[in-house]
């Protein structure tokens, strides 16, 4: 079937289960950010390949409603489709748009298991007011998308003992303490990250996240987890039996939350509208962050020592290819945005207790470097060549930790105008990398910080200066966030042992992008002049790598801020340099010269 | 009667009430932040006098709860009553104090006038689990405090036209657009300083502030002021008429309230509970920011002309204070703190437009300036010699503008501890003074900004960095804050016009305190460098005044601090020469030079 093929199938569909309109969201039951292809029904369904997108069908039009790094590819994808491109930020939410563009008490139908709760009721206060009703009974895909991929069948293991600083009983007794201050008999756990982080387990569900399909439902004496069992090792028994945890099918999460009496502990943005449809209503919800997301984002000292490790090696796995990268700028060989990718995998995977990369690799050549989440493709991709600035946002996963960073290195001839933006941004990172906070401050009101530098030019970048990243697990992970866009909430408390991203940026459309990236970690202030204030926290920069100097504008800067410039390179080269060897030595010799 | 003989009769009336306790907030029925003495319950009750503090009395217990800058105070004056001092911070609130001292189904009265809807609602959420129910329809002052003061009874007058850049008739036409927006047919205002700007009136019911007690109901076509008619004088009168606006006695809005049938716009922390208490079940209630408070926190150009006026007048009030000061010092004529505010209150009254002091004059020396509200009283106060610092916080109100500035000056030797933390507070206040923003930011996302400088040595003070500032109004006003403590919210959007105060701190306890405080108004970038990231703001130093540099460590300070502090101190000086002579010339010329 093509897209109009598969819409009439859907408005026929809609209109036997009595429904006005169809909603299909970016989303799974376990609210990832990356989807198995199993729920990729958007894609399907309108063709629209990108990440994230909403589809809704009504009996007359069909939308898809993208964010503006998507326009481009949307508009592309959707031509002749029968589906209207909706600009997010430029029109009305779809939830809106569907108030409006429905009569009184109509039905709207979306499938309950691509459906957070939270967002079950932010349509339903939405719709409130024109008495338009919620469906959530039935998944119109089950009758069309025959060819729908299975569910993934990743095997899942333990995370090597070497690595792991708390067990799984221990992890658990900590999450029971946190269910009992909160009077929670049962806590589920939906979110993928914080069950793999619960169990020491990983896996291989999703793409670049070390992470496998189950659910965790935690008592105060039993705990159960609902997976595969096929996928589990030996190994990922037994340790699962060490720990008192039961395994239980997958599917029959739904039937096990039928049978809770008790006080529930769930985070309603991360538990689908499917997960509870037997939850009694007699059961009284507690809803709260997940305890283990508070948990695994304070990393103790033993996995910090194995993230140091990680950055080392990832740090020479990077000396090696920007030397073989310079070296074909140099010698003339050919390289695309998409050679990048390989190279870097080809660096990394050489490295001790590498498991894969970490996000899709970002290389983007000039004009590609200013859209901040580019991903070039077989199908548009642009040669390296002329003069210009190319942007690489890179990481991967090792057994010890997760890294991320950005650089930006110059090819050919670097303008003025482009040293002043990558000086700007580089004052900007510098200036929160140096910062010195309070502990448990809202981590987003550290963001003005960064962002002084860039606006004294009246500069400013539309992302969020900082995400916080977990430990050989995803490489988005919170509660914290240095973003002043997002909502503040006391989850946001910055705690020692916390790892965050550095990472502004300037982007010129059209024309270039720039973005300064470290992984940093909350650690105190050791020997503080001062005792009588409370404690104080600073930032340990984590990744070890070169920030190229060749397009800074060193009359920009100030005294202090070539000083840390100057100690970071001294820094990297002393940690890298046992690591590498011939044109990788060299290039790290050549790239951490002080200024 | 003493204070035990009154908690007395108030166990007795609580008795004949069937009330189990009986609480005495701070609070009248406009919410505002001075209380004329009708509504001084608390201290009448409790014999604390303190600005700020809740009693709570039992049957068998009472409680003040007061916060930290009143403690020593309270324990004082509470000594001997039968009061136990709660000091705020380290108990609990005394809501949930309540809760828990209190049986089942329990009964607490307070005052309807002394309480706002928001707060009503706040104890009712915490005693609705053990089911104790809020009781607002007695006020048991009335049987007991016989010798309660009157309503104050303030001339009101008209803000005199010179100084007024918009009719009453065109603030109310953008009220009633707002209302519109909102589909509110009546809109019920309670907060003095929202009535006072929209009527273009003044009065002089409350200190410091030119405020006058009143209600006003604005509907589509009426607009009423509820206020005493004989304190308006003729002019007051035909304004009004001018503006269409109807006059009818203070205590009719009660019933007026009870004739409304259709969407009512409030703010519920700025409505007391008596206020509606007639208010029909019916009738919709539309809760948000006045729109009001949003308009008059953006001055208009020709407010902010006046503004720099009233600021060159109060910098050479200032001047001529500081010359005999410093006269005084060098000859050894003994002053106190008390001395300070009577000095300053005569050098301002000599100033064209003064009206009167925006605020308590705050001079304190050494350890007394380390309380940040601290205030010398007649029983209480030091002298003025020896080694140390002076703080001097104060403020006028003039036709043209409010002002309110902190400056430390140095008595005797100055030590280089006390020049660290002096040069450190400066270093903060120059980082926010000179920073560019955009437009619409929150505003409290900008205080890292100001922090930082002290951050950075683990030094850290307790109270926010700016407040709102009206225009011939209070010297407190919303709706923008810069503090990380307040709780994010979109009224605090930065605008340009709006005038807030930039006064970091840092205070070390029982030796001295540090604040440097001038207003700013946000101001668009002139002739940005760029135009494509959106609009960026930046702070006008309106403020006019030396800041002493003679307990600097230049050594701490960078070159582009220095080159602030100087240029500030050229157009300080440029500002005030023409408006001073004498001593005071002197002392300018002296105190602008550069560093």
């Amino acid at each position: 079937m093509n897209v109009p093929q598969k819409l009439a199938a859907l408005r026929a569909a809609m209109k036997t289960q009595g429904l006005d309109a169809w909603i299909v969201p970016s989303a799974d039951p376990h609210l990832s950010e990356y989807l198995p292809e199993h729920w990729q029904a958007r894609v399907y369904f309108s063709g629209f390949t990108g990440s994230v997108g909403t589809l809704v069908v009504t009996a007359d039009e069909a939308g898809l409603w993208a964010d503006s790094r998507y326009w481009e590819q949307a508009a592309s994808q959707l031509s002749g489709s029968g589906i209207e491109l909706q600009k997010m930020g430029e029109v009305a939410p779809y939830s809106d748009w569907l108030a409006q563009v429905l009569p009184p008490n109509a039905t709207v139908g979306v499938a309950a298991d691509t459906l957070s709760l939270s967002a079950k009721r932010g349509l339903e206060s939405v719709f409130a007011a024109k008495n338009i009703r919620l469906d959530t009974a039935h998944d119109l895909s089950d009758s069309i998308w025959h060819e729908r991929p299975d569910l993934p069948n990743g095997k899942i293991y333990v995370h090597d003992a070497a690595f792991v600083s708390e067990t799984a009983a221990e992890k658990l007794a900590r999450v029971r303490a946190a269910m009992a201050e909160q009077n929670a008999a049962w806590h589920l756990i939906s979110s993928l990250d914080d069950i793999a982080w619960l169990t020491n387990l990983r896996g291989d569900d999703v793409s670049y996240n070390p992470v496998f399909l189950s659910y965790l439902l935690i008592g105060g004496q039993t705990a159960t987890l609902f997976v595969d069992e096929s996928k589990l090792n030996t190994e990922a028994k037994t340790a699962l039996q060490a720990a008192a945890i039961d395994v239980a099918p997958y599917g029959d999460i739904i039937k096990a939350v039928g049978k809770i009496s008790d006080g529930l502990l769930i985070n309603a943005d991360k538990t689908a509208v499917s997960t509870l449809a037997q939850l009694p209503s007699t059961v009284q919800l507690i809803e709260n962050i997940n305890p283990s997301t508070l948990f695994k984002s304070i990393k103790s000292d033993a996995d910090l020592a194995h993230v140091r490790e990680a950055m080392r090696q990832d740090g020479a796995a990077l000396c090696g290819f920007f030397a073989e990268f310079e070296r074909n700028l140099a010698n003339g060989t050919a390289m695309n945005e998409l050679d990048i990718d390989t190279m870097l995998h080809d660096h990394r995977s050489r490295r001790p207790n590498f498991v894969s990369l970490s996000f899709n690799t970002i290389a983007g050549y000039n004009a590609n470097g200013a859209l901040p989440h580019y991903s070039a493709t077989p199908e548009a991709f642009s040669q390296i060549s002329g003069n210009g600035l190319l942007l690489i946002d890179s990481g991967a996963q090792y057994l010890g930790g997760t890294t991320d960073i950005t650089r930006v290195v110059p090819v050919g001839d670097v303008s003025d105008e482009q040293k002043r933006d990558y000086t700007l941004v580089l004052k900007a990172h510098i200036a929160l990398a140096e910062t010195v906070f309070p502990e448990n401050i809202g981590s987003s009101l550290l963001d003005a910080i960064c962002r002084k530098p860039l606006w004294q030019a009246q500069c400013e970048y539309g992302h969020g200066t900082g995400h916080g990243v977990g430990y050989f697990m995803n490489v988005h992970e919170g509660p914290q966030v240095i973003s002043y866009h997002a909502t503040l909430s006391p989850h946001h408390a910055m705690k020692i042992g916390m790892i965050t991203s550095n990472e502004p940026g300037l982007y010129r459309s059209g024309k270039w992008g720039i973005r300064i990236e470290n992984l940093v970690a909350n650690r105190a202030v050791e020997n503080p002049q001062e005792t009588d204030f409370g404690k104080f926290l600073y930032f340990e920069t984590l990744t070890l790598c070169p920030i190229d100097t060749r397009p800074i504008d060193k009359a920009l800067m100030s005294a202090g801020e070539i000083a840390w410039l100057n100690a970071y390179h001294a820094q990297v080269r002393e940690a890298l340099l046992p690591l590498v060897d011939g044109e990788a030595k060299d290039w790290l010799i050549l790239r951490t010269e002080a200024i």
